[in-house]
């Protein structure tokens, strides 16, 4: 890592991210608090006591975008990010920071949507910070949210169905969970929402106009873990599916193998992908999950998904594989190909 | 207020922000959510079931100022908001946007600064979450922190010494519980912070270097809740005493009369304050608080708080009386002159 100047690829979701958090954030603040989900483990949110914390911020660009804005983002982001580790959000704080002039009427219209859109998941914000910097110090708004919650009720039954004894420590979702024959469950289409995000602030004007897929998941989440059997669970954001996978294969230490013809991409998606040579397997999602399920449990897994709206799509797209390491992608053809965590991000400034 | 875009003095804690807050942001955001301390009630953190939950925004130029820096500041001002509230604060997050380019060095600096002052006030940092902005989207560095906290177990009883009935909901150190007799207190020395900041940054060179006071007031805190009689406690951040004493004489409906001579304010502030034009009453602080506390109990707190290394230069420096409206400031000649809040912010980006 070029320790002299910090780079847009550290922010990115990816390696260069890694190497950025490891050898600076964390050695600069981590505690060992002896909470089954600390810092160091770098999961979507920290346990504490009965309590699941999290943060976000949120930079996107541009703040209003075809099936979102900054508010909506940042409110579903953070619940999410409570969400996939097997808790209820409970409350959110939001802290802002305007640049001086930017439009009144703008700043109302994204607080109004993350007002609607907490209220809509039952997620109040209770809390929240302004400041307001002069012209320049800022690109118009940035919002950060925070938010914690309770462990699911019915989250020690969703384990009762593991059947497994891997597990040593108190369970959550995380990363560090999957093991040999789980089954990969994508909640539905990915690349929406980064491949919307970029058309619409470069212009491409792409035949099919995509919108973003953000969306607040608490609602799913407590669906299939209604149901049981789950292992983990990762909304794809930063880095998107490459990077959760890879995560878990790291973390968990065994291997996943991935069909890429079952993976849900819109034809949209694929063009605009293939036009800009980017892999939509690393493009960002704000509204999607995966999860990992154990074998008995995924098909009634994917059904409970399925007959949520925000699950409709869902597909089985892989499965843990111990004689892998890695992740590992079975092509259209046939063949095998590594599927590396992606270095730095495709496409910056989507939240 | 002006509706068409927003200006600094919007941001500055002042008149100017209660209009935006009030027109704008609380119309967009706020649910009834049935708790003593919500977000409508514009307090320094709300209350959700047993937790504590607040959040700040730290924009403060330069990130490295005598006495602190933004690590420093981002934990201290969030860990103040849950004490003062009555809170015992549990774990912090962190949030981070750094512009790309920023030096790697100075982010270290900023970070192992915000560890050691976490682990020093015995709460954690156990989230975070860093995105990276190109140049010019972000002037160098903003950290947003939140912490949760529980009720002190001991604030039951610090009520009960109130030996009052006009508290009528589950009771907290609310800027509304002030009554007839209360006595006020300041922690110490006031507008350290805000001149500190402002003579380093304008190259003044004043005779006598100031410091700012940023620190830590968990430990105070607990101190003087452990004593008992404590009404409310805010610390005195943007807009300084002259704000935190027309929020409390506003939001209690109960006038406060407080004694210039009294306030402790160091001659070197004093005298920059003259040469700049500045009130010192106006200027944010970040590592004090003012306290309401019934007569009975006034000198014992008050000795309390003289024994606690961040509460050694503490006075008494006025009282409410139910006769005036407001904040009424008697000078060191005798005249009693309206202290009214202040408008906009003297000093920007100081937190």
């Amino acid at each position: 890592m070029d320790r002299s100047h910090i780079t847009m690829a550290q922010g990115a979701g990816g390696e260069a991210m890694q190497g950025l958090i490891k050898e600076v954030i964390l050695k600069a603040l981590a505690t060992d608090t002896g909470s089954p989900v600390q810092l160091t483990d770098l999961d979507d949110s920290s346990v504490v006591g009965d309590v699941v914390f999290t943060t976000d911020a949120h930079t996107v660009k541009p703040l209003f975008f075809p099936g979102g804005d900054i508010g909506m983002l940042s409110v579903c982001g953070t619940i999410n990010d409570v969400s996939v580790l097997g808790a209820k959000p409970e409350a959110l704080s939001l802290a802002m920071v305007v640049e001086e002039g930017f439009s009144a009427d703008d700043l109302e219209r994204a607080l109004t949507s993350a007002g609607e859109t907490a209220k809509a998941a039952g997620v109040p914000i209770v809390t929240g910070d302004t400041k307001v910097v002069e012209k320049g110090a800022i690109d118009k708004l940035v919002m950060v949210t925070s938010a914690f919650g309770y462990r699911h009720p019915k989250l020690d039954e969703n384990f009762e169905r593991v059947h497994i004894t891997r597990q040593t420590k108190k369970q959550w979702l995380t990363d560090s969970n999957l093991g040999e024959g789980d089954v990969i469950i994508s909640s539905g289409y990915l690349g929406d929402h980064g491949i919307a995000l970029l058309s619409f602030r470069e212009g491409y004007g792409f035949k099919t106009p995509l919108e973003s897929d953000t969306a607040a998941l608490n609602g799913l989440m407590d669906t299939i873990i209604n149901v049981g059997g789950v292992v983990a669970a990762k909304d794809p954001t930063r880095g998107g599916l490459a990077n959760t996978l890879n995560e878990w294969a790291e973390k968990s230490g065994i291997g996943v193998h991935v069909m890429e013809e079952d993976i849900p991409i819109r034809q949209g998606v694929r063009s605009a992908c293939e036009l800009l040579g980017l892999d939509p397997l690393e493009i960002g999602n704000e509204g999607k999950v995966i999860v990992a399920v154990v074998e008995e449990a995924a098909e009634e897994v994917l059904a409970a998904m399925r007959s949520h709206p925000n699950g409709k799509d869902a597909a089985i797209i892989g499965r843990t594989d111990a004689s892998l390491k890695g992740v590992a992608l079975e092509t259209e053809v046939g063949s095998l190909r590594v599927m590396d965590p992606p270095i730095g991000d495709p496409i910056p400034r989507i939240c």
